[in-house]
């Protein structure tokens, strides 16, 4: 039985926790005092001693993304806080301190040290599970916020990376007629292949009229003032796309083009399903660790 | 260029006038003062007297359903009031009228007069057509209520009738992992043949604690307090099933298993297709009208 | 341990007896001696002794079909030869006998005695089945007998029966663009549901002149020498109608109009499913048995 | 107008001929003076002039592939015979010579001109395009060589490449249970994302059993003599992996197990398709010269 530290996070890492509890691992937890459904379980154990938690395991398991605000540690279960500082500099030597979202501060706070940092959502295998959430969270969005049903819909995806081809897939599954715009000649040859319209991104001002749904996953600004004239009064675009999006919205507004800008899906959508890739994943690393010389 | 007079109904009773003018008939309504949108179609003619409207026209269409308390006329879009008695009793010979879910009075009524009468929502095409939008409703409920996804979820569907087959080849096209069940053995073939699992009535006790979330769509109790028993404890029902359902709620509720009983779904999730699917149902009437000696 | 005898038959029988010999039956043969793969099984008594044959079970199982030539009992593994007279009269009363493609002269010899003869091909649950073998052997022809690949291919589906509907599955499965052509309105609508393009039959002769490929599955003459003029000049034709078929042969030839007409697929595709088929179908009518008063 | 010379090919570079005819480019044709379809073309001159034909145009396009022997020029439509040597030669400064399958002797003889030299199945989407080919083909050899249908079968695709992807897609479509083995943790989630089932590479060998069928698109020895003995005996294995592919041969016929060894599928399956594709992709070298400073 090996341990796991846990210290804060969502209800993902409650799910987590519940997950690998199950799996007989022994788990310590840090900054989840409020989480009540792992509360009962035998396997955890709950403690508000920072240093004790991050002594009794050699992997050290963190918020999936770590900080909100590149300052305080995300800690939704907690009443307490903690700042990221406080909590890389309390990692001693030694250990696997697995979060998500790292970026150049916490590289240079364990810069001397001896310690194995992981970027969970860096994980090409993760990237492409939480894709599978985020389209799904875009289906719901695409069947509430419409007065048609997507069944029959014009629907074009732009973009054809992990989401756009999920994305896509699952919309024809539904009854879809799927377009996908992309700009390079193999990715119009993989779009051709599972079936949906390609759309080269320099006929893109010509096709844009015809669709019932846009939705984008390219996160620069394609969809600007002029090509917003372009599409039908009553589409509905979905901007999936990290900041700053691909949709000039303040344009949008004025043209009374309704766009919903949606980010962070897979953590609101299926919070359990997110927990089951984070520790698919984690059992990868594990894995990757076992077999390193 | 052809007359239709239309009285009462809600959005999609107003969408459908959008089309029918778009196509050129010309459109007497009643009923109807407050639908913004068709003010300004200059091939609708808006006015308040039943008769006049009746006149206008052979065909004379009215709610879908035609009335919810079986009295007064559905007339989502006026502050009128008119009743049922009233509406047929205006209808003169000669004339034909299309409403939804028609009932035992409203035949009689009509019983020695010369009026062509047509439930439209007995239509089987509109019915087949109805089910795909009630299978999208229900697919979005079945991501907004739980926190997993779909995808990857073992799903049960009760009942392979019109709403069965569409919603299962949706949920696989999404990735659920779709079993269906079913009490004929040509059910269980057609089942098998597109690729889900087959479930026989006889042994859906055995198999009801595998799934993450079970959609009935048969109108008489199945779902007892006996074999709620059988079902997990985070397992999501889904009732889509017409009154009385098929799920007994109080037992449900007794024992924290979530219920969704979800009617007439595609008037909710999507007025605009269902006026389309309206539409197609009305031309082939026309057209069976016209192909008569 | 129940005992089942079986006379005569092709591959799709010999393979029966191996799978009902798996699930423990004890099985007697008769006009069968020359298929090896059964000789060694266990439960499995080859005998040349008609009437002990019979006499040791309640279920008697005969050829599917029957007869080819409606006298002899098809018996391909065997040097004896066997009338359909000679098979029935032997058969005594309180045996059931299960056999394919019986007609009037089999219920004529049996019309005074009380045998229970089931035609299995006209079980409903069989047809769906064997519609699968039959719409996969013709989407092998779709790929051999033509240039092209049938992903991409505009493909007509005309009948939407059970080969229609599950071939039209599979060709989309692949990435066909399935038209399927029909004359009732609600076939149109579960067309339109299921993703295909709708071709109503009074427009069928303005959108042949689309099509790579047309399969038919309507039995009565549709492609007459008038519509073959409308299709374009290499379009391969498949006929899978049961005679006298829908095509005219003669005019498809001369003008040199590729027609494959491909009859009595499932055993001829797939013989080990087909066995797998009937034997699910016998089960169910064994079910059916055990449970009448 | 532009003018395009062709030397060679089999029918695949015939049918791309009346691909290019029909959207007007004037085309040269060395050794193709038995391709009759091509002869009734007003765009298309055929000529035995070696040097005439490449004189007249920029664009130069040869064999796909270019040689079967690394000496002679593919002709199939020729009594002449022309070696690589000579033809390379021929070719003088500022022409774009495109074929298919370049080897290092060719890029010697052009090294020191200024010829641009284009391997066109080297272009991603070219490659991409083929594989539906190639899927399409296995699809048939699946059908045609097994005695059960595929809908329904347990099929192992090794490998997640190109062909993988588009295979395990159609045969999902077709109704198989679809198993997929990779050995990256990327690859079996995006396995997972499309819904078949992963296999690991590691997990292998207590899986090969189940299978029906084992199709192998790996260029070197996976199934060897150790795991064949773990294939089902009646299991027929499709490689379809360049040489030396991926199964023990051998090994295999000594255990009787079923391999058949499918190469160069796309030629044959659909050199109508193929023609397209190729016309595809030099349209897009056309367009990519276009824009080239």
């Amino acid at each position: 039985m090996r341990n796991i530290s846990v210290i804060g996070g969502d209800l993902r890492i409650v799910k987590l926790i519940e997950i690998l509890a199950k799996d007989d691992y022994k788990i310590y937890t840090y900054g989840l005092e409020l989480a009540e459904s792992i509360s009962e379980l035998k396997n955890v154990i709950k403690t508000d001693n920072l240093n004790e938690v991050i002594n009794k395991s050699e992997i050290i398991i963190g918020p999936v993304p770590l900080s909100s605000n590149k300052q305080d540690v995300n800690m939704l279960f907690s009443d307490k806080k903690l700042s990221v500082e406080d909590l890389i500099l309390s990692i001693n030597d030694g250990k696997i301190f697995i979060a998500g979202n790292l970026y150049e501060n916490v590289y240079r706070l364990i810069e001397n040290k001896n310690i194995k940092v992981i970027d969970i959502l860096k994980r090409e295998e993760l990237a492409v599970l939480n894709a599978i959430s985020t389209a799904e969270g875009t289906i719901e969005i695409a069947i509430k916020e419409t007065i048609s049903t997507i069944h029959g819909s014009k629907i074009l995806v732009m973009g054809f990376g992990r989401v756009g081809k999920i994305l896509s897939k699952m919309l024809k599954g539904i009854g879809s007629d799927v377009y996908c715009e992309a700009r390079k000649y193999a990715d119009l040859a993989w779009i051709k292949a599972y079936g949906y319209h390609p759309v080269y991104l320099r006929d893109l001002d010509q096709n844009l009229g015809k669709f019932d749904i846009i939705i984008n996953t390219i996160p620069h600004l394609i969809l600007n003032e002029r090509r917003l004239d372009l599409v039908k009064k009553d589409c509905l675009i979905i901007d999936i796309a990290s900041s700053p999006g691909g949709v000039d919205r303040n344009a949008a507004k004025s043209k009374n083009i309704k766009v919903i800008w949606a980010l962070s899906l897979p953590g609101k959508v299926a919070p359990a399903t997110s927990a089951e890739y984070i520790k698919e994943t984690i059992y990868n690393i594990f894995n990757e660790l076992d077999n390193r010389v």
